[in-house]
């Protein structure tokens, strides 16, 4: 190596050795004929010292001239530093230097390479290879290393077997959001690239696996919103003979695993909450339990008296907002303008203040008595010093924008504290839901999950109404993971297929493969999947990986390495279009 | 759990024992009111019995009426077996049946799923899923798990970082083979998959990331000739502040480490060789090291001795086969005309046989004399019963004929055995190889392979002869990873593009982004690629992820999930054709 020790590993053990480093020029201060020189790797930092008159001079010249970032490498011996520094790892000492070489010079960088840094979102994004030189960015990706060294040590204790299933996998005529690959090889033939392994991971289960799992790059050729990206990760996992309760119970393990190795904060256990409830309280299906503030139903109590509004809604509904009740009259009417944006679309908001002296003030106080605000106060839990908030009209609706109400008082009360971590299994989610704009159903989760056995004689009057054996992680209202207990025989994946309007024909010519494996013997088998991007932004890492380690911006402000600039090689152009051609005929 | 143990735990201290197993039914045996049922899972097999009076009616006749391969789930009484079978880990403990419920019915499969099977190579293919249930097969996947496992221990406690580096890149202009993602999302764009991540893991290095890994799928739009496929993974990594020594000392301990961990073998210190010695003694970059039979150069020996072919040939080179004394004619006739074939080339072949009574016989007797042939014997270090074989003609292709021919003679002389491990280093390859078919000097192994300095100079007048710091590992034969100290500089980059005929503005163009990142203080890095598929299939592994992971054939022969058939949606297709079409303007 070119060095004998890191920049983050000498102590005050290490006086006296002579040593070697190497890396980068931090930081260079020139005081009263001393030359302290900050040296930088990945490890940490060192500080080198060279002394006029004790240093040569040539040396010192050199040790003077060095920019930021150049690339160095030093001897020298270790000594005790007078000064300590007590923020450094290695503030004990420092290095007398005897010699020192440039690897590397390097220009001026654009902005400054610390935690803080000047630069500007866009100059750190041209420049990402120096964006990622800050400890507070590596970190992000180091953190990715640490899930996925951990995530697979303890799948592995599990018995798990990781599998690489095929990134170039066939290309189904109704896969319309998939990429596709045109094949040059093949003119005229495609790949797809997969957006989940899925179907390979039942057919390993068929092959009597028996526990799988893989960290996996899933693609999805959609509209870059803030959440999506094009490729993601997943922490793919199957098991077979099991229930729901093993599942959950295995990565429960899993996630705790997580928590306490890479995070270092030991979880109790994971609640759990039905789908049902968690609409019911929380209007969502992966609902923030950070903080209570759970939906008061007040139709009771709030219809009849007079006030139009609440007599024709189908809900009338609350949330306590504890200590909120000193919101001054503008707090309360910018909430009311919050909830009137279209992205929220409420007509209006109802509030109750309940005062220290056990009176309630309300924007409704021309249709309701003291009494009547003591009894929703009551139902509400809301002590003095609360602030109730009431939202009504279609069910549906008002729950949505009451959940959106609930996580924007939380947000203002201080209740959504990144530090603090509270997972959650939705369970027993609909088998189906109702699609308006094809005006059909779709399978909620996927159409491989299996309906719960009681449930399956409302498949045919009441589909709606049928429950999954599908499960959901959430935590802190991310939804962090998903999956179900799959269907392992042909007769309920075709009344499946049937139920989401697949004739015979199609059933058959898109998983006709799935359903004949199923034939030969397919143990009852499920899984989950995790957004490992997502997982990995709930402990502080990165959101996607795309974010971190795309390369350097070009001029039109396209990335260099990620971005999907407009140009490809005219011979493969014209390959591609004969390829395409040939399809056609 | 539906079961308390797997088939392949339970012993005799578990006697008594009411324990619920699940599996696949791989046999049923009934005799003299007697039924056996051998269970099977992924981790074993356990004997399930039972006893006509003992056990019940009902359960007697649904034990006789299971056909192989049903998933079934048993209760019962762990007892111990009255005879023992010690080939089995669970032989000495039966488990009398209680209970007996059948999970899922299986049609009769296509071939017997044992080790030894009667299903052809089609057969097992069409019903992958079914063949992959064969312990044999399972196991090759097994080992790449823990390959996998093994090697990110390693590379984790040598305190390398994996990075997922993204799978769908830039598309540049002169990637011809690259595989291109047309985006339906910027109609007219495209995407590339990765050929490698070389120029993010450089650049992950002047990031200051140190140490870099990655198991990563790479991408090549080829032909899938046997040894090619269109995706395959690689154990991909990069250090700073290193030299080409430190690198081969790294990976050693990473070769060791699977060796000693996956394979059960200890290796020694690995041999290595420089490149020119490689192609003198063994005409191959890759020689197979599992036995001697070095090339022995006979020119000076050889020639002035009246045979005209030697004479006139720039190369007269033999090895010495031993204890190939005894060929036979006909024998020694299949040789020749082995060397014959279009494949090889050779025009002929000459031999010496050492005979035990220390005269020689040979096929040029006519030009040399019993004295000749013994300096031949002795140079090439010839006992009797050993056979001398010779090839001649130009140097190049005569050492590729030897090479073919030597590697021929190990293996009919059995020395090449699979369970003897050979590794070794090529090192010191040239930079640059001339391509008869541009009439320009490609990069040996890519443009940012760095010269050895002591050769620089050679640059301008010899190009073919300067060396590079540049690596191979070879396994048996076999290329196993390869790799380089890159260059870190934009000067010498530039130099370099300049030699592989780039003008400045394509190099600037293509790789502008690297040369770029390289002024702003890049340290010295290099790294090495293993073929992961390879270096499983050494150990006895899948030779690729594809052969193995890739399920059911359609009618048509073709694979329903990996292959490419010609199917997108219309829809699908309509919109490629727009974005080829918007990019064509």
């Amino acid at each position: 190596m070119l060095r004998t020790h890191t920049c983050g590993e000498l102590r005050l053990i290490d006086v006296n050795k002579e040593v070697t480093l190497a890396g980068w020029v931090q930081r260079v201060r020139n005081k009263g004929g001393l030359i302290w020189l900050d040296l930088r790797d990945r490890y940490g930092v060192t500080q080198l010292i060279f002394e006029e008159g004790s240093t040569d001079k040539v040396l010192l010249d050199k040790a003077a001239s060095l920019g930021r970032e150049f690339v160095v490498r030093t001897t020298g011996k270790v000594i005790e530093r007078t000064s300590k520094n007590d923020k450094l790892p290695t503030g004990d000492i420092e290095v007398k230097a005897s010699s020192l070489e440039v690897l590397n010079a390097a220009k001026v960088p654009p902005f400054i390479i610390e935690d803080e840094t000047d630069g500007g979102d866009e100059l750190r994004m041209k420049y990402r290879y120096l964006d990622l030189r800050r400890n507070v960015v590596r970190e992000k990706l180091q953190l990715r290393h640490r899930m996925m060294q951990e995530t697979r040590k303890y799948m592995d204790a599990q018995s798990f077997i990781e599998v690489e299933t095929p990134v170039l996998i066939k290309s189904t005529p109704e896969g319309a959001r998939d990429f596709v690959v045109p094949s040059r090889v093949n003119p005229g033939e495609f790949y797809a690239l997969p957006q989940s392994p899925q179907t390979f991971k039942q057919l390993l289960m068929v092959s009597g696996f028996d526990r799988y799992f893989q960290i996996v790059k899933c693609f999805r050729d959609e509209d870059l919103r803030a959440d999506r990206q094009p490729e993601f990760t997943q922490i793919d996992c199957e098991m077979s003979f099991v229930d729901q309760e093993d599942i959950l119970n295995t990565f429960e393990g899993l996630v705790r695993h997580l928590f306490t190795n890479v995070k270092g904060v030991e979880l109790g256990g994971i609640e759990r909450m039905t789908f049902a409830d968690a609409m019911k309280y929380y209007g969502n299906d992966k609902p923030d339990l950070r903080f209570e503030m759970k939906f008061v139903e007040l139709n009771e109590l709030a219809q009849g008296k007079g006030f139009a509004i609440f007599d024709q809604a189908e809900l009338v509904v609350g949330i306590c907002a504890s200590g909120a009740g000193e919101y001054t009259r503008k707090q309360i009417d910018a909430l009311t303008e919050w909830v009137k944006r279209p992205q929220i679309g409420a007509k209006g908001l109802v509030y109750v203040k309940c005062n220290e002296d056990g009176t309630f003030k309300s924007s409704v106080d021309k249709f309701y008595t003291q009494e009547d605000l003591k009894a929703w106060a009551e139902r509400a839990n809301a002590k003095a010093g609360d602030l109730i908030l009431v939202l009504s009209g279609d069910a549906k609706t008002t729950r949505k924008q009451m959940s959106e109400l609930r996580l924007k008082m939380g947000e203002e009360l201080g209740l959504r504290d990144r530090n603090v971590f509270k997972p959650l299994w939705v369970v027993d989610f609909p088998l189906l839901e109702w699609d308006e704009e094809t005006q059909r159903y779709h399978a909620m989760h996927h159409p491989f999950t299996s309906p719960k056995k009681e449930d399956i004689p409302l498949l045919e009057n009441d589909p709606g109404a049928v429950r999954a054996n599908a499960y959901d992680l959430v935590i802190n209202g991310v939804e962090i993971g998903g999956g179900s207990i799959r269907i392992h025989d042909r007769p309920t994946q075709q009344l499946m297929f049937k139920h989401l309007g697949f004739s015979d024909e199609e059933a058959q010519k898109q998983f006709g493969f799935l359903m004949e494996a199923f034939e030969y013997g397919a143990p009852p088998h499920g899984g989950i999947a995790f957004g490992f991007d997502r997982f990995c932004a709930i402990f502080g890492g990165s959101d996607s990986i795309r974010d971190y380690i795309a390369f350097p911006k070009n001029n039109s402000g396209r990335d260099v390495m990620i971005d999907s600039p407009s140009t490809i090689a005219e011979e493969q152009l014209k390959e591609l279009s004969i390829a395409l051609a040939l399809r056609k005929e």
